[in-house]
């Protein structure tokens, strides 16, 4: 079983790709699509939905894992956000790829075991599971990567059916 | 010059294409995609590309017009339609057709010649314009010739070059 974890996000858009073979988890491939702010809107989605499809053309994983987004902050970064993950979830289904959404909390409680865990102590416990010792920046691809420990550990039951509320 | 003016949504997605020759501007084709709710986000946000892509294949555009969005509403509510954006930008710039945005202020301003005009006035003079007499429901799509009068009222420097704040 393959699965790969999703940290949506325009300007940095981080995954993880994960093997899973029973209990052991190993890392496949992890990085971090980004664009520049020299583009448009429409530019840097493009360029997303292009990377995005060919990492999922080219690694065929299994399960789909995406952090469900919850914003406090301002409702223009929350668009903003919103037009990534529109184009990064058209790309999982365009390749028929079962998606998972799953709560910060979820994640955390998957990682660590305490739904209350700082990113710091997420970060640790996702890179001391998949046994990578270099440091990997930017926070945005121990993010999901922490998404797909999260996505392995559960059951086909948390399989998306959330709806849009429009 | 032909333009498509768009109306974002996931449930209801409303378009309106238009011909412009000198100051006389006449309807092509318009509607609204639709999805339901016993689908997934994932498997709407396809439905509409998928849609959308077909309509811009066949009709061709010269520009595409969008409002841009502001919320005081809930956030969650501007994830989805900003996911549901996502997808409709993605949708444009793959057929490389200059997009163009405009706050409501600038589509009233440009409908019906005053800002603080009201959504009633706005579709009767889109409607007055562009010399349709049947009722158009839902009123996704009057808003979305409205948009695309807008475009075709406004300038080359309009286009988009709003960058992502992230």
């Amino acid at each position: 079983m393959r699965i790969i974890g999703i940290d949506p996000g325009t300007a940095i858009c981080g995954y993880g790709i994960i093997d899973v073979h029973g209990s052991k988890l190993t890392p496949v491939a992890y990085g971090a699509i980004t664009t520049t702010p020299d583009k448009t809107d429409a530019q840097r989605l493009e360029i997303l939905f292009n990377d995005l499809s060919d990492i999922l053309a080219e690694y065929k994983p299994d399960k789909f894992g995406v952090e469900e987004l919850f914003f406090n902050r301002n409702v223009t970064t929350a668009i903003t956000v919103g037009q990534a993950r529109g184009v990064i979830l058209l790309a999982a289904e365009q390749q028929r790829i079962p998606i998972y959404e799953y709560t910060p909390l979820q994640i955390k409680q998957a990682v660590v075991g305490y739904g209350k865990a700082d990113k710091q102590q997420v970060i640790y416990m996702t890179m001391s599971i998949l046994g990578i010792r270099e440091k990997i920046k930017p926070d945005d691809i121990a993010d999901a990567l922490a998404v797909a420990i999260c996505t392995a550990h559960s059951s086909h039951s948390d399989r998306l059916t959330r709806k849009v509320q429009l």
